[in-house]
């Protein structure tokens, strides 16, 4: 099944709405509008299959899944699909909200290809030995993104003021189903909910400088994270075995395979679970995938660049480049204490 | 004003509730109790009465500041505070939450002696040249924390399994009332709600090892950081000069000001708010004051510690340090591929 986010016009302004994706028949389902429609059908008056039909289906897919397997088999046995209805739109003409809405969001560098391709240089830059980190070897290790930064599909990526150099990043996201903490990876396998496509936009310049500070990027990837255009859950795909393309202005940069990860995903959400733990709805991107950025093909993406990203299985996200934003106040230089 | 949360016991379990805290009295105010008593006695139904008073004081503290200035000035102007009345509980009695629990959550290093303290012994554990990266005097940077690790005053530090050297960071917290993008910081001002207490519980073993990967830390924080006991509002506080301390088993290991800080809070917050901008109830660790954690003092935690950090105006937050979790799963190395 493939989930997604829209916006929809209502009395008080527009309200996000979960979606059932039906690219095969170039449509979506509204879910809550469908349960409402379903519920009406078995006697139900209009208000209790309003307020039923809101409490299964809200307009927050993390806060959908939450409520555990009872979301998707209301689905799958009893919402009404009929064609006529109300409740389904031509997938042409919605407005993409990213599909999950996470309550923390992590990205991995899980593609030993994009490190070799990627970190020696940066080490270079740091006056570091050029090498990739034991510790990529050791551990899945992430950083964590700002998950309020997030744009779904077609929406504008912004230019912030304090970069010249943007990039995209060819991963995918993984988004959390259910709780869990110091999970195995053979447990871990039951807390992928799906996957979506995930476009990590960074701004190369920026990310080099406060990578020297050691607390991981930070303004080189919190304008913009792009996500979707929906969720595929996970029976509908092998994971470890997903071909992953990206297009620049229609031209292929970037072609692989998320065969080539070096962990894998229930390795990953098993690390990430321990002493922390993990709740419904979280996303953690893969990382790059080998040849998946513009870093690794000494190119960069100018304002007005369509990016589009494909993940077989999933679909196509596509995202277009702002104009740079004026230039706005910045911090005023420290004069270090006398030693 | 001091505001905090609690956990109260309702018909579905133990539910957290907004409480305006008097010290001097020695007692909370349930918030929507108080709200509830209030309307009844204007006449209001008690199913109004319920609907309205959970609407205005729901258990998030940071839904209830995204609802603006109406939160607190109906408390001022209009809420019951009755001492005989069932919103009233002895401080002594209450199991204390975090005091907001936000959507997204930073942690700076603006405090230039912890800095000096710390990052060259880091650097030259990273074979890199054993300074402070420029960075930190060009930009206030930050990593970002995982919000759903945050615990409240009094709770138990569980203890991670692949941790053997555990510390505490002696910090403020800055709650951020409204949103905002591209500040000035003169603008940036008026967006700080009000100040807490944070202790950035860190896993010294496994920190060193992952900044190595350039990430910025995740395991060596995201298990447990304390926030609290309460937030006090900005309007009460000189922020950039309050006392902070810190003990350990009643004896003062840290002392500092916030008067040391290199940034000053509109500064960070202004940096903040450029490009990714800003939403109610977002939260902002200071960095560690100066000689504000064990590192900087030689010294490590062990299990049943007890840390109390107090910072004048605010109060003092106590969390007690658990024990080792028992060795759980660990990833399995990974062999480079073949240059």
């Amino acid at each position: 099944m493939k989930l997604g986010r829209i916006l929809r016009e209502s009395l008080e302004g527009a309200v996000p709405r979960l979606v059932v994706v039906q690219p095969e028949y170039e449509r979506v389902i509204d879910l809550a509008s469908a349960e409402y429609q379903r519920l009406l059908a078995t006697g139900a008056s209009a208000e209790a299959a309003r307020r039923l039909a809101s409490a299964l289906y809200p307009g927050s897919m993390s806060a959908a899944i939450a409520a555990g397997s009872s979301f998707l088999t209301v689905f799958f046995s009893k919402t009404a699909t009929t064609e006529s209805s109300s409740a389904v739109l031509p997938i042409g003409q919605v407005r993409w909200l990213t599909p999950i809405d996470p309550p923390v969001m992590r990205d991995c560098l899980a593609f030993e290809q994009h490190l070799r391709n990627t970190l020696p240089a940066l080490a270079t830059a740091m006056n570091v030995e050029p090498r990739i980190p034991d510790v990529y070897y050791e551990k899945p290790i992430y950083y964590k993104g700002n998950p309020l930064t997030l744009i779904g599909h077609e929406q504008e990526v912004s230019w912030p003021d304090y970069s010249r150099r943007m990039d995209y990043e060819l991963e995918l996201g993984f988004v959390i189903g259910r709780p869990g903490k110091d999970l195995t990876p053979e447990q871990a396998k039951a807390h992928l909910f799906g996957v979506t496509i995930f476009n990590d936009f960074s701004a190369r310049d920026i990310q080099s400088i406060e990578m020297k500070g050691l607390l991981g990027p930070a303004k080189g990837k919190d304008f913009a994270t792009a996500l979707g255009p929906w969720i595929t859950t996970v029976d509908e795909l092998d994971v470890h075995n997903l071909t992953m393309v990206a297009r620049v202005n229609g031209e292929e940069w970037s072609h692989g395979s998320s065969s080539t990860i070096m962990w894998r995903v229930e390795e990953i959400i098993a690390y990430i679970s321990k002493a922390e733990g993990l709740v419904a709805g979280e996303l953690i991107g893969s990382g790059t995938v080998g040849g998946g950025c513009g870093v690794e093909l000494g190119k960069l993406l100018k304002a007005g660049d369509v990016v589009e990203l494909e993940v077989e299985g999933i679909g196509i996200l596509r995202n277009k480049m702002g104009t740079p934003a004026p230039s706005g106040w910045m911090p005023e230089r420290r004069i270090p204490a006398t030693q």
